[in-house]
């Protein structure tokens, strides 16, 4: 049996190997996988950057403040990961689903905005949101032939760990104009006898909304209604700086179930620890009669952890964080939220329906027949990024095609610098005819 | 549209809610998910110790002695990890597939035992040896009506990672009278032109055995002839102390495309600190020409990381741990090893066919027949567990039924007090008609 006579699988049989690409269509693994990936995207129009540009590079894509001094995490949370590192207590595999400890000050923690308690079996401690995206979606995908419901705009990761795990999925709207609250009515004609569960996003990335108490309880009720659970993507929880508070959509558990997704990523702004959760929120706990949370524990029971000293560390981060570090945090995302805003409503060749009230992240539609000779989101990502040496992200990877999200999670002067360059940027490429006056 | 009038999927329905367990017969995340995990069995086991037994537990089921002081990591290791945390550099996301000067030390690193040179992009990071497996199975499983070959016995994280992506497992043997080689001849038979890859393990986990030169060279010139790659599992690389030196697979790269699974976890005895790394050894960049390494970056590109300030202290732990650290480890597992075997050559009712050189493990072959009332491995390591407070794991998780794993890498006073106490164990359960000579 000589290779050479192998199946006609492309590549592979010209080598004589077997192995080799997949022939699935939506293969997100495959040549197409960048299109599903943020951090990809990200790569191609960081690489139209000009290398020895006279200016520095402006990052406005990111979620990700860590590196500029003003957002670093406090003395004290980095001393409780270096205690937890020098016992020499942690350097073994943790258990499946967390640290014990560390899931029980979670379950406090979380409990404390709750009408009901939370207990340690509710938690399960992920190697940061990204993976709690994949156990989620992953446990989802068990039922056949079962179809999710994501917003539109939305985090790609969903998307590409659904592709992974060919589960369907079915888009619903956010209205610009109603500060991006999800179009109940969208969602309900979408949902069949095989929908699943619905994706919310509170603080919203990419939108900056931030939902108020009784479009969750409408959520909730539409959920409950089509017999579906919620995956709460909380991720940017408690990173609010206008007029409304944070709603953790556990308060509506007792409605339908509710799996929270949170991470220490944004609030402490260290993604780099990769800690996160799943939060089994469900006072009449019909996650666990339906055995969802025996799948999270099977599925976790084989899949990587967080790093187990991080974990160790958490009942301390959770408990000695001054809220001074928050509340200075949420001044520097409220005023830069609000230069933000600002400025881009001076600028005639974009939209922005509505001012960002959380997260760190504002969206903008892009005007592109007042530009000349730019074909698209990306098109304008690198041709700026080329010209301008500023990053933003297209929205196309977003789910919304020639729109744009702009970060303003980085020190004022350099926001704004970066709101200059795109202003010029759009001056320079200004249809002509338009400016005459046709 | 009321819930309760919903499919019939068992208790969803009965609930009125859609979502609930699929129905897949294989289904690793379901009510059987817990036979594939090793650790789900030994949390099985551990709940059958007496809590309040006289004695302590001894635990000679695992792959981590961190915990014992012998056996901790040096402390230039842990000051590794210190540092680049305190830097509040390393706080940020890392790059989807590794920080570069991570990639390219640990590049250098493994191209010191090679024939010829590992650049950065033949490097991927990941979160411990565990999700480096699960990058490996995903990509494979991509291609549809693949099967990949596996050892028997193995470690189930393969069985259950293929399942959970539908992948089909074809199982060939391990040759214990032959130093638990590879059944070359049972490797051929089983493969078929949907076959893309096999496992190797090496130094093998469960069997303590180290692999010859000759022998690798061999299952090299097989995959070469089927056509298929090789993962080479080499998470115990480096921990032998027999006769037979450690030879990385990646030395035969040359012959069919090697992908080298490794980890911090075991050498350094670090498993909690969750860095890994999956290496394309392919001097003829057959990965690259069919798009493996592609879909390798486009897998992880979407799947969480190791922690950043973890992998930033990858050079310094990589050109700074001492020699005096490695050698004193081998020098322990050589000693344990040694007791272990020489202890259990004198149980009657056991059978060990071949002396560990490597890992931390050695295979124990249970002659029941000899023992009254224990029906299997899992009720013969339950029955320990309870009467002795001894824990190991049984076969059945890896493959082999009704033997036993045992682990010697303990302190050597409790390794004789443990195989103590599974031979008086015996002792009390051995059946009296043969003791009386029947």
């Amino acid at each position: 049996m000589a290779p050479t006579q192998l199946n006609g699988n492309g590549h592979a049989a010209n080598q004589g190997w077997r192995f080799g690409r997949g022939s699935s269509k939506e293969d997100a693994m495959g040549a197409d996988g960048d299109k599903l990936s943020i951090r990809a995207i990200r790569f191609k129009i960081m690489a139209s950057v000009e290398e020895r540009g006279p200016r520095p590079v402006l990052p406005l894509a990111h979620g990700d403040p860590s590196v500029f001094p003003e957002f670093r995490t406090p003395v004290e949370v980095e001393d409780a990961v270096a205690a937890t590192l020098r016992t020499g207590e942690f350097n073994c595999y943790p258990a499946g689903v967390g640290l014990p400890a560390a899931r029980r000050a979670l379950a406090e923690h979380l409990s404390q905005d709750l009408p009901y308690k939370l207990s340690s079996d509710d938690i399960f401690l992920t190697a940061g949101g990204t993976q709690a995206i994949d156990v989620v979606i992953s446990v989802l995908a068990q039922q056949p032939g079962a179809n999710i419901l994501l917003p539109k705009p939305g985090y790609p990761n969903y998307e590409a760990r659904a592709a992974l795990n060919s589960l369907e999925v079915r888009h619903f709207d956010l209205v610009p104009e109603r500060g991006w609250e999800i179009d109940v009515d969208s969602l309900e004609s979408i949902a069949d006898e095989n929908t699943t569960a619905m994706l919310l996003i509170n603080p919203n990335n990419p939108c900056g909304s931030v939902y108020s108490h009784q479009h969750l309880a409408k959520v909730a009720e539409v959920a409950r209604k089509l017999g579906i659970l919620i995956i709460s993507d909380e991720v940017y929880g408690n990173l609010v700086f206008g007029s409304s508070p944070f709603i953790p959509m556990a308060v509506f558990g007792h409605i339908a179930p509710v799996l929270t997704i949170g991470s220490l990523s944004k609030r402490w702004i260290v993604p780099g620890w990769r800690l996160g959760w799943v939060a089994a929120c469900d006072p009449h706990k019909i996650l666990q009669k339906t055995k969802i949370t025996t799948s999270i524990t099977n599925f976790l029971n084989v899949s990587t952890d967080p790093a187990t000293f991080i974990q160790a560390a958490l009942p301390n981060i959770l408990e000695n964080t001054k809220e001074d570090f928050f509340n200075r945090i949420l001044d520097l995302l409220k005023e830069s939220s609000e230069i933000c805003y600002r400025e881009i409503k001076d600028i005639t060749w974009v939209t922005c329906p509505h001012k960002p009230e959380g997260s760190m992240f504002v969206m903008v539609k892009l005007n592109l027949y007042l530009l000349e000779g730019i074909y698209d989101d990306i098109d304008f990502c690198c041709q700026l990024a080329k010209e301008e040496s500023v990053v933003l992200c297209p929205g196309s990877v977003l789910g919304m095609e020639n729109w744009v999200r702009i970060t303003f999670a980085i020190d004022s002067a350099s926001l704004l610098d970066g709101l200059k360059r795109i202003k010029s940027f759009g001056e320079r490429h200004k249809k002509k005819n338009l400016l005459n006056g046709f």
